[in-house]
């Protein structure tokens, strides 16, 4: 099969690959429908974090189960389903807590499993899903190929944005803001205003983002940064900050923003991987009462919800691709987002 | 009136002060009924904190309005009134959202009110209260003297402690784990059975202090500390860590003992006012989706709630008092408290 192989720094390369087999049990095998390039798949990429041997990469992908282990009960071949971005066991005590991104058998696409052998990336052709019953989740038949885009967007994105809503404690007429216009960011938009929030202000200075954001649901804009950044959001929200921020990068700097855009008493709620030098003062957080909720999305809890909003065209998150590619073309999708031509690329195998 | 002043470490002292009067519209001055010495009263008396000048102290009490200025309209001389900890206006944009503790005009007793006019300690005779309508609650009459202790407790640490457990997520069915057996960290155990939590885990190590935790409804005490503790809780929670972990201490130990003890997914809810060294470590956070929450309690918003529960005997936090000493022997007070010989002391001028 076709498979998307890092080497190194924008050395993204499309090999002949063992097409992937059950080995577990528990194990489905699917064949890829549609995959994309995420914004952290950029930091190999762009020679951030290093790639000491080529592997395989991505982890985002909707597709049609193609053989199942003896142990998996939930899904058939044929099966149309969506993977969350990363597996898991659906029975351990995080997972029965609905927090599947720190399940015991959590397992990265593209990395290994817990048994130690090798996952297929999600950017390819067929992917090996271990835990397969708690990990997938099947979309209803018969599969409507206009929303394609919007379930690929709940592998990863949509319930990224969700997760940092939900953890900013988004809810009806709270106030909210969103630093971070990439595809989690705006998904964020997506999540704030499917959450009831009545005032949305999306931090952005880019023209088909600010776009889409609005289209989203954002009420208002803001391109200025800093000190400039808090003083609009008050005189926007007729004097206080907002109840809610999502905080959806990561950097040391969009971290203070969002701490400098939530009102004492409010909630920031973060999805950026934490990335060199970002921080937590307590004791700004002490003085204002913030409190601050954050990690990596337990997908696989919000699909199902998110799914209905989508098969009954309350939501739309696959707007956020603005550009498909065969998967052939795989090394011109990371280069349209690294130089930001393009929010997030869609892929078909 | 007989006040209590603070000249340096462990140097307190009963003097002749005069007695304070109305000066802004909004002011009540109050007769002091009791009052106690506060753990954090503590760190300037160990010379933790400098004291620079001699100054009046004491932040908790309640008592029975005196007089009152021409622009307060809702409590009258007569009034028998539970004071927060702060004067909160209950006007502004924070006091409006339920977080007076964050109040454009808070002010602390012992220092300056917004206008710097210097305020009384709580610890005296008489208390001059800014913005009286906004931070004084009323005891409805006819006042039960049995309940005096109780009444006090609202004042500062019930009102925190419900914050801790507030913030930590505490609801029906939760697991909790507080850290820290003072007043504080007693008075959190109360407001985690008080919200439902079913297993409350106290961590002490101090017989008298187990046995009021165990009263206030703590289901298990923990005498271990560190990764000891953590296995600890594992095993008394069938193999995971808790729901909610109150932190009521404040120290890089404390804090440490308090993310070591929260669930994949959790909350930590802490009102220890952050000591040097206290930190919150953006990573272990991020990796486990710990949810982080506190500050100084918002005592005004909560205290009407609070004293319902104290007025129907479903709760008694006075018994957080285990020593009471008339206000001349206040010096004693604090030494009682620095050396652990009481958990807490009542006063009475």
């Amino acid at each position: 099969m076709l498979a998307t192989i890092i080497h190194g720094e924008r050395d993204i390369r499309i090999e002949e690959r063992p097409e992937p087999v059950v080995i577990d049990a528990g194990d489905a095998v699917v064949r890829v429908v549609a995959a994309c390039v995420c914004g952290s798949d950029l930091w190999p990429y762009r020679g951030v974090r290093e790639t000491h041997a080529p592997h395989p990469i991505g982890h985002e992908f909707i597709g049609v189960v193609d053989s199942v282990g003896e142990g998996v009960s939930t899904l058939s071949v044929g099966d149309f389903v969506i993977s969350p971005f990363t597996s898991s066991d659906g029975t351990c005590s995080s997972c029965q807590h609905g927090m599947q991104s720190t399940c015991d058998h959590l397992a990265f696409f593209g990395g290994n499993d817990t048994n130690g052998q090798p996952l297929p990336g999600a950017q390819g052709e067929f992917v090996r899903v271990p835990y397969a019953d708690g990990t997938l989740v099947v979309v209803p038949s018969p599969v409507d190929e206009r929303l394609i885009p919007s379930f690929l967007a709940l592998s990863d994105v949509m319930s990224t944005g969700h997760h940092a809503a939900v953890c900013a404690g988004v809810g009806p007429d709270t106030t909210v803001v969103v630093v971070g216009d990439g595809a989690v960011g705006l998904s964020g938009v997506l999540a704030a205003r499917r959450l009831g929030a009545t005032r949305i202000i999306a931090m952005s200075r880019h023209p088909q983002r600010q776009a889409l954001a609005r289209e989203f649901g954002a009420t208002d804009i803001v391109e200025e940064r800093g000190r400039e950044a808090g003083k609009k959001i008050r005189e926007l929200l007729g004097g206080v900050l907002a109840d809610s921020v999502i905080e959806a990068v990561g950097t040391k700097e969009s971290m203070e923003q969002a701490i400098a855009s939530v009102r004492p008493g409010g909630r920031l709620g973060y999805v950026g991987v934490p990335a060199g030098g970002a921080q937590l003062p307590i004791q700004v957080l002490f003085d204002r009462n913030i409190t601050v909720s954050g990690g990596m999305a337990p997908a696989r809890a919000y699909i199902p919800e998110l799914l209905e909003d989508v098969l009954s065209g309350a939501i739309d998150p696959g707007r956020v691709f603005d550009l498909e590619l065969p998967l052939s073309e795989v090394a011109e999708a990371y280069a349209a987002m690294d130089e930001r031509r393009a929010i997030k690329v869609l892929l078909r195998p």
